[in-house]
């Protein structure tokens, strides 16, 4: 940050039924340090507040009937529309993008977190009840993005889960770069075992080859082990990992 | 829980490292007062507290070298059999599932929480830092879950998007059950687009069949773009629902 002062930190807008949450989690440990130390910024909005009527309502019966309630559009528009004046729309939405949770969106991975990372910052919606107007995604050009394929109350925990991985990348918040590097996903391949002491704990040892003092032994190992865990466990990664390797 | 006085909520336990993480968003909106209800239980352990030396310390250097520090197994061996004393890890760990977060784990998906939800309870560990010594996992019939391809400062927001997504599946905590059985992954599709008032906003209109009465009509429509959706958007989902299908 110190070397560009026009630059302000990556930033994360939340637009929530449940403004109270936030930060929650993202108040201590990594995140929050980081927060405190204006690595990053959090900006909170209440939809709620953008209700019209006296009633504050922000939500309403589906058309064509069924369960639930459904949010409206124009209560939803008013909130972006707040949230994103004097964001960079204008420059294009990679550098700032608006995103809402759903279970229909692309799925969340190490990448969108990667491309995320680069941008300025994010709009995040959090939906609760059945789920938003579809009016409203088309109309603000909203990204669908899921954490994952099951159901959550709300987006908020999704909201968490994005901005944690978001910021742990932000330069400045995890100590050793290397810690970035060498974990899950980064090469394409799941983390291979860790160990530390006790040398014994109950009957099991470290495996040898972990206190040879041979650093390449200790490499080959550990490559040996990350491809084996990704390639029982995870045969999808596995053929990209080998797809990747024989470009 | 009236009818049966012996019967006991669906527990979660969480081991952390931030006990003061939790209940946060949990404590809200629908689990919030579902917890009051006592519909769930949520009992948090504090990891620290487990430590042997005066200085409570939970992590070492790794074994072998490398960046970041690894949680040793036998403090959280401790804190996990405390946690345990009482469960039903006789009656078979099904009903009682013992769950780290690590990517390297079984990625988390509806199926998962339907299981989960059929259970007593469940014992989650958060880890932080660089990860956790195997041997823990070995010697304690840990079950890794993955929240999903990228990677988080910590499993608690994992924890919480699991409980989250259990509780919410628990009798009595959404409204109608037809809620739960028409939302996404229920049926193996993705949901169709919802609509609300007003009837034009921005121009754009609800499609007409959903305002025609006729039901036959709106269900049919529904069913068609909630297929649309799953085949343009997840040929992966779409795959398998029309394996099952022919099934």
């Amino acid at each position: 940050m110190s070397g560009d002062p026009d630059r302000r930190p990556w930033t994360a807008q939340v637009l929530t039924l449940f403004p109270e949450m936030f930060p929650g989690p993202l108040g201590m440990s990594l995140a929050g340090k980081a927060l405190e130390k204006d690595i990053w910024g959090l900006e909170t909005l209440d939809i709620r507040g953008f209700a019209r009527d006296k009633h504050r309502i922000v939500d309403d019966t589906p058309s064509g009937g069924g369960a639930g309630m459904v949010m409206r559009a124009d209560v939803l528009a008013a909130a972006i529309d707040t949230a994103r004046q004097g964001r960079p729309d204008q420059v294009g939405r990679e550098a700032w993008p608006l995103i809402y949770f759903s279970p229909r969106g692309r799925v969340m991975d190490q990448a969108l977190m990667r491309t995320l990372m680069a941008g300025e910052g994010v709009t995040l919606i959090c939906g609760r009840f059945e789920g938003v107007d579809e009016r409203l995604l088309e109309g603000r050009a909203v990204v669908e993005v899921s954490l994952g394929d099951f159901v959550l109350s709300g987006g908020e925990i999704a909201a968490m889960a994005l901005i944690d991985a978001v910021v742990r990348l932000l330069p400045g918040v995890v100590g050793a770069a290397e810690t970035l590097s060498e974990e899950s996903f980064e090469e394409g391949l799941l983390e291979y075992p860790h160990y530390t002491r006790p040398q014994i704990w109950e009957g099991r040892e470290i495996p040898e080859v972990l206190t040879s003092g041979n650093h390449g032994k200790i490499r080959a190992w550990r490559r040996e082990q990350a491809e084996r865990l990704t390639r029982e466990r995870r045969p999808d990664l596995w053929a990209r990992y080998r797809a990747g390797k024989s470009d």
